[in-house]
């Protein structure tokens, strides 16, 4: 048994301690190469704290090579020739590395240990990739328009480019999103690494230490840890059924003042829900009020599938307010990492000048590739495409669960489009982590609801993501899912 | 005449209030569209001001959208409908950007402009560009590995990769250090968007505001932005023949606890000047002791034309302490956007976790066929490809310039490799700006020194790069330099 010296008057906070105490444990072979760590619960129940404290201890040791962590099964403390550490080749200083990096990265280390370990387990019905099934890729249409590109142009594709990103792909952004009814030209457009550099050229441009940034709760996981390396002071706003709860936000702007409001109005993830065109109307009124900046975050746009299209915010934005950020990643792939946000000519120019400090351009054959790609009609093919696909699956799981699920403590949501559904387990007697880990000995990956909260949340959630899942997996799936909530009922 | 009103004691920079007060005279129509602005020099002798000062403020105009300028020509103010601002459709309130960016992001507002504009000016000889030339690029060679990728591999290879980058480049890249006699393993390096972005890791894992970063001055220029972006305070050590000053480095650190030491030992840009194997063990010793990390810029590190090799200090470094960044920007091309930065576990994985959170994973595709293209042995043809093309290109260039330059009071520098010569004139009756100008006028744009320095300079300077140039066109170039030097004389 680990007895930790705990104090929770200490101005350092307990998982520190506690990551500090089974360190120097681990440095000073009390705890040897191969010893189990206790399970988090326990160890939270012996010393009356949170378990997600340990969890957070417990992420750390990892991060830094102390502990290995199985999926289902229990840390163990790591072989010391495997610990992370700098190479000592000499008897020079023994350099502390911590101490020398700065305090936003030290936030970073949280990684993604966070979600389920990916595993190599056969027969796994994995729901956790969130990108296009590469089944279903146009590999061959692309691979003949990156052809095409380098055969038709001299070297200069090859050099340098345009900071903002290959123009006639700017130009078709702007035209695509003019069938969404959003009208910006090809100056108000800037091209990025895929959505997650939007989301950070976004707070590049807009963060100062202890801004306050508005998000919806649970939200698109990876935004929290870019919130806090810029040192983001985080407001969350739940989301009701029909969006982020707009009363709520009212009363909290009364207190604050908000720096961005970071929302995803279509098929939201991890919820999959979709806000109405009301909704997004008072939403920006709000904003307008208050002048608070909103990225919209239209990740899978396209993917609607069932009822009537509804308009991004941005088409509503007459201030230029609204920053929308798309990708390429959901609907084509991921791979090119190509995605952009359409805001004002200002900011723009503004953005351009931080990506050329980051990088001075992207990659213009990639991006004149995807050009040669839509102006064929390729896009517009596979959009089509992918949509048929995902409809169908998209009712197989809806269809699935509605046959398969009668408790009324379970409530999942029911997606217009995208890819994700969303679980919540009301009267839950098992933990969410407990809960993933029963359907994972099912067979069945998950995404833990945790994952997607920046404040730790009590409630029992998790995400399945059928992108990646043909019709008789997610059937399948489905299926094994239902029969072990099923067994929360004993 | 333009009358400014300035106070010199407020905390208000000059050049901002220089910028705030014409600002107020364009938008009040005190200065109408078209109207010419005074020159820099004319409106900085009738202030008794600094050039640089009134440049800046000028600069700050342009990027705002006021006023327009033309390499050659008086800057004038805009038309109104020109101005860069956000659009107005409505009567919604104009919202003030410039309140509501970060003030990082307003450090960057010192554009381009910096430099000559790019001319589309016949006939002009352009020493500027600093990457290969287009016309020895593998670009037929290329387009066959990136086929050959994605023919041979399924869709996978079109989604989220590793974050570190693609093993097997890490490897390529690893076994190619070990060339220049540095041991590090696939683990220890992370691929990163070009140099410029592995710089931008670096400062993210290292800088606060205000931490202290010391620099070679002149240096690369495109490190000047980064580093006021991040608020690093710069510390700047001048550079001698045998590159940066060691001994006043030494006298620095006496005062202040730096966090990072910038240097590239090879080929400096702009200076062309590469330090000794001496130099660098006691440039690693000093830093060593103050336990300074040292991002060791390598470049070019692969573009030695004459002499014996000199190894990295990275191969020295047995503390961990030197961070190697590599690039193959400027031996392949820089359309690939692909660099490493080669360190040690600990810090490979916080640069993990940064990359992470900014854009989830690279170009796999990209970072595959750069790799077949690596392991068919093309690197290495293409690498004695140019060798041979820029030796002689080198020995054409120093060799004009022998035959050409007599006036001691004009020194360049003499590379041993890479693709920059830098010009140092002593007594000149010039400003820099006006040599570069009349440089200019007889159709060669060379660029001016002030934009590798971080304090103005007073020198007068100015580098050329052979980059892009043939043979007979260095020659006609430099000829034609010599002779605008020579006017100087009279």
């Amino acid at each position: 048994m680990i007895l930790l010296d705990l104090n929770p008057k200490s101005k350092i906070p307990l998982f520190k301690q506690v990551f500090n105490q089974l360190k120097r444990m681990i440095e000073s072979d009390i705890l040897k190469p191969g010893d189990k760590l206790p399970s988090t619960r326990i160890l939270a129940k012996q010393h009356g704290l949170n378990r997600t404290t340990i969890y957070k201890a417990y992420e750390e040791l990892w991060a830094l090579g102390y502990i290995e962590s199985k999926s289902g099964s229990y840390s163990t403390v790591r072989q010391r020739t495997k610990v992370v550490n700098i190479k000592i080749n000499s008897n020079e200083s023994n350099l502390n590395w911590e101490e020398k990096i700065s305090s936003a990265s030290m936030l970073l280390i949280e990684p993604d240990n966070k979600s389920v370990a990916k595993s190599s387990k056969k027969g796994i019905i994995d729901f956790t990739p969130l990108s296009p099934d590469p089944e279903i890729i146009p590999n061959e249409e692309f691979r003949k328009c990156l052809n095409e590109t380098l055969r038709e142009n001299d070297g200069n594709i090859l050099l340098y480019g345009d900071s903002l990103g290959y123009k006639p792909l700017r130009k078709f952004i702007a035209h695509q999103m003019q069938l969404h009814a959003v009208h910006v030209n090809s100056s108000e457009i800037i091209i990025t690494n895929g959505a997650q550099n939007a989301l950070e050229l976004l707070l590049k441009l807009f963060i100062e230490p202890n801004s306050e940034v508005i998000i919806e709760t649970p939200t698109y996981s990876a935004i929290i840890p870019l919130l806090k390396y810029y040192h983001a002071k985080i407001l969350e706003i739940p989301i009701k059924e029909d969006g982020l709860d707009l009363d709520i936000l009212e009363s909290t702007l009364a207190n604050h003042q908000a720096k961005l409001l970071y929302t995803m109005p279509n098929f939201q993830n991890p919820t999959g829900i979709t806000s109405s065109q009301a909704h997004r109307e008072r939403l920006l009124e709000i904003c307008e009020k208050h002048q608070i900046p909103i990225i919209e975050d239209g990740f899978v746009e396209e993917m609607k599938y069932f009822g009537k299209n509804i308009l991004p915010i941005k088409s509503m934005d007459k201030s230029g307010l609204v920053f929308y950020v798309g990708t390429f990643s959901k609907v084509l792939f991921p791979g090119l990492r190509l995605g952009w946000i359409a805001s004002n000519a200002y900011c723009t120019n503004r953005f351009l000048e931080i990506k050329k400090a980051s990088e001075i351009s992207g990659n213009m054959l990639i991006q004149a590739a995807l050009e040669l790609f839509c102006s064929k009609g390729l896009y517009e093919m596979q959009l089509k495409r992918i949509h048929k696909v995902y409809r169908k699956r998209m009712n197989i799981a809806l269809k699935t669960l509605r046959e398969n699920i009668h408790n009324p403590n379970i409530i999942y949501t029911k997606p217009i489009g995208g890819y994700t559904i969303w679980f919540e387990i009301n009267n839950s007697n098992k933990l969410e982590s407990d809960l993933v880990q029963m359907i994972y000995q099912n067979s069945v990956l998950v995404t833990p609801g945790n994952v997607s909260y920046y404040s730790a949340s009590e409630k029992v959630n998790f995400r399945i993501s059928i992108a990646h899942r043909n019709e008789a997996e997610i059937e399948q799936g489905i299926k094994i899912i239902a029969k072990t909530l099923n067994t929360l009922k004993d």
